[in-house]
């Protein structure tokens, strides 16, 4: 069985699997990136954790070659440049380090473009030649696909819409520094704090009052949106409100037939996709109405990060 | 000597010119579009001053085709789609229509899409594979290039970036009636606009306190400034400051190498350019900084249009 290793590098977590031409993953671990601080002990981690994969697998398997995703990873130039969400700072030469380490055919992307790539590979994006993968997680991403191909940028940055200005009121942070940029708000963490602005504005009871920000999960925002309380609803409903208006914005720009959603906020199911649907509708230019679908993603979430870094190889190995 | 027929359709004059492989007009003229509201009539009077050009050039020509430009063209369909500085509404089937009448090879596109093809054969961005050409003419137009291919978007309408929201304070209405939209603030008219808000806003006196907003014309309000004009120089630093912030905005999209900036605005010069440079730098991600030009365009402005239109040809001809 031909096989390629994906490696999805997380703030939180790095994801490493096993994935063949389906893109079904066939073993798949993780371990916790912070615990690796040092950089070359890091990368010894993945080898040692690759190596171990593939024997317990008890198949022989041909190793075709592995294909990383990360944040702030430039492809053309192969490494991770002041990714805020890691450890390691600077410019990250990952590529030519884990190649002196695993000897073979090895590239590198954005997140986000890694998952644009599975879908279009393995996912919902098999017959869509222009489409936006959007990845709601700790952050907001964007992997962008036209006329069939991934667009990269000068570079290598292109797709970086989480830091978007979005002017919105007196404007929160990002994590770069940009005043009202578009994941302060749209992400896991921009939903957290948007919990926190409507518990500023509004007095209606609710059980977020006697949560800490620190102890605040997105699957508990879902499940009190659930029970009625009324913060968390309108906390769905501001957060889909500028995600429409962004997602508005960006059918502007290169005019997708879909967006693909997916990472832990889409979770949240009609919470979000509702209220995203109708003012996505309201937002659209008229001459885009009728035309750009919101789609959730084909790909499970529980592997999707890491067939995405796959098909990096699979896109060039595939017949 | 083989020629295209550039056509450029705008609100105002329709242009027509004769273009060789090297983007050199040989012949051009105009005529003024809305004295034909008739659609008929309009195609009747581009194929007469067409024929007539070419006889007049007193030349053995081959034609190899027709390439026209128009505002909300869709490339795709061939048709032009409610373009709001136009007189013929809905949906327009413009080239299926004027084949009826030129039996040549022929394509339309959006009128920026055209001019960045335009600069990609015989402009600026002949070595640049990952640009986006901004028209600033009546209206904010974009034309965007990533991996070499022009973007159109799934049919044909991608780079409608004038009317990305841009949510400043309480919005102007764009033509199509976006509320904070970008080309209300950085275009021709925008600019205009602008000098009513600094009247409006500031006491200093100014030339355009006894000129009508219907009398007043963008030549003027850059004279204006270089006399030393507060109004004028303060309108054109806030247009500036936000056209910087959506270049920003746009580099996070595609990260083009370099933006080529074109249309009446550009030719206030360094009034426009000096601030511009210095906001987009603030503004700029870290990630992007020092790798991002300010192009003006490499055409000659008075028949960049045309050209660009006739590029849509020679792009399919040109060995």
């Amino acid at each position: 069985m031909d096989i390629v290793i994906g490696i999805d590098i997380g703030g939180t977590k790095t994801k490493i699997g096993l994935v063949d031409n389906t893109g079904k993953c066939h073993a798949k671990t993780y371990f916790r990136t912070r615990e690796f601080p040092d950089l070359e002990d890091y990368l010894d981690k993945i080898k040692a954790v690759s190596d171990e994969l593939i024997q317990n697998l008890g198949e022989k398997v041909i190793i075709l070659g592995c294909g990383i995703g990360a944040p702030n990873a430039s492809s053309k130039k192969g490494t991770i440049e002041n990714a805020s969400n890691l450890v390691w700072k600077g410019s990250v030469p990952l590529l030519e380090k884990l190649k002196e380490r695993m000897h073979m055919p090895m590239r590198i992307m954005n997140d986000a473009s890694a998952a644009a790539l599975g879908e279009m590979l393995f996912g919902r994006a098999q017959t869509i030649s222009d489409f936006i993968v959007i990845t709601l997680g700790t952050g907001f991403g964007a992997g962008i696909v036209a006329n069939g191909q991934l667009i990269d940028g000068y570079d290598g940055f292109a797709g970086e819409l989480g830091h978007v200005d979005m002017t919105i009121g007196d404007g929160r942070l990002t994590g770069l520094g940009v005043r009202g940029g578009l994941e302060a708000y749209v992400s896991a963490t921009g939903l957290k704090r948007t919990i926190m602005y409507m518990l500023s504005k509004y007095l209606e009871d609710s059980k977020f009052r006697s949560i800490a920000y620190n102890d605040l999960h997105g699957e508990e925002i879902t499940k009190a949106a659930e029970e009625g309380d009324i913060i968390a609803q309108k906390a769905f409903d501001y957060t889909a409100k500028i995600m429409a208006q962004a997602l508005a914005n960006f059918t502007a720009f290169t005019q997708p037939e879909a967006f693909i959603l997916m990472g832990g906020l889409t979770n949240s199911g009609k919470w979000i996709m509702d209220p995203l649907e109708k003012y996505f509708n309201e937002y659209l230019l008229e001459v885009y109405k009728g035309k750009v679908k919101l789609l959730e993603s084909g790909m499970d979430g529980k592997t999707a990060a890491i067939c995405g870094a796959a098909a990096l190889i699979w896109e060039i190995e595939k017949p």
